[in-house]
């Protein structure tokens, strides 16, 4: 087993083989943690969310589900939940246009660019941008009417998620910077990765 | 005024000018149109249903909505519909492995194979696979607790949908082959475009 520790506001990328787990912990409770997993194997197949609603028939993944590629094979389990549940898949990862649409000026951290940041340093393929995240402990309810908004998390410091690798994957993290809107409580941090034996 | 028909289990682009209209007329009343917008200045930006729903805060898009791109830049403006209000954006467009997994075997059409086909006819771009669609008289309900299902549209024999592009576009529209699950009643047909002078 190994363990580490992603900075607030930043990305990394871990190497699972076949039946290697990943447990994602929100060590202060507070932080969204954007997550995709990507073939190693055929670097231009990654774990879509459009694709895992439609075969899930769920808008958000719970434990014993299979999340599906953009060629919809299975490629991760959800093996395990200590939070609530509250998940995202429908929202888009963070990205510079978001933050200048917010208010920000010049450059600020995102999700997105994390993500390209990782895929440049394992160089596994080429991406345009980042795919559809799934983003852990993301609280955006939905409506009768179909409204979204974006909330704090409601998950406690050290609740966690487990994801098994079933074909062999990078599996990539963002320590989601947003600090305007409220998702992260204002205060984006640090959370821990653990990498089964 | 230009009037085209799409035919039953086929695609089509058209290209538009900023300002012009496109309209969308489920002729027959039963039927699924999926919906993509190109931008044909840079055919690598595309109408993206995970930025419009992060930057509209709604599961699906309504009459004076603007839909945003993969860059979250506008492109293309919602601005009529006489039917019920009852489209998709959460589900993916169809595909072989789609059928494949619901029990087709061989060939099926798909909207992702005809969305492939008009980019072939226009090639304005490269697209590995279809993005999300936006999946017109779809009618995929949630719950409260995040279930989808499958089900045949609420609309009626001649509503129709209108949009305009705001930037130049390649509008791309496929009649939805799903002939297995219920959502065109079993019974995939031809539907209408116009498109204004």
């Amino acid at each position: 087993m190994s363990r580490h520790t992603v900075e607030a506001r930043k990305g990394a990328g871990y190497k699972l083989e076949a039946g290697q787990t990943f447990k994602v912990i929100n060590t202060h409770g507070h932080q969204v943690v954007d997550f995709w997993a990507i073939s190693t194997e055929d670097p231009t197949e990654f774990m879509s969310m459009v694709h895992t609603r439609s075969t899930l028939t769920k808008l958000v993944p719970q434990v014993g589900d299979i999340l599906y590629s953009n060629v919809r094979a299975p490629i991760v389990r959800f093996v395990e939940d200590t939070s609530p549940g509250v998940h995202d898949t429908v929202v888009a990862p963070c990205d510079l246009p978001r933050y200048h649409l917010i208010g920000v000026e010049g450059f600020h951290d995102s999700c997105s660019n994390n993500f390209m940041t990782v895929m440049g340093q394992y160089t596994i393929g080429e991406y345009r941008q980042a795919p559809e995240s799934f983003n852990l402990f993301m609280n955006i309810p939905w409506t009768e009417d179909g409204k979204l908004s974006f909330e704090p998390t409601v998950s406690k410091p050290g609740d966690y998620v487990v994801f098994e690798a079933i074909r062999p994957v990078l599996m990539v993290v963002s320590s989601c910077p947003q600090d305007i809107l409220p998702i992260n409580s204002g205060n984006p941090v640090e959370f821990d990765v653990e990498i089964s034996g």
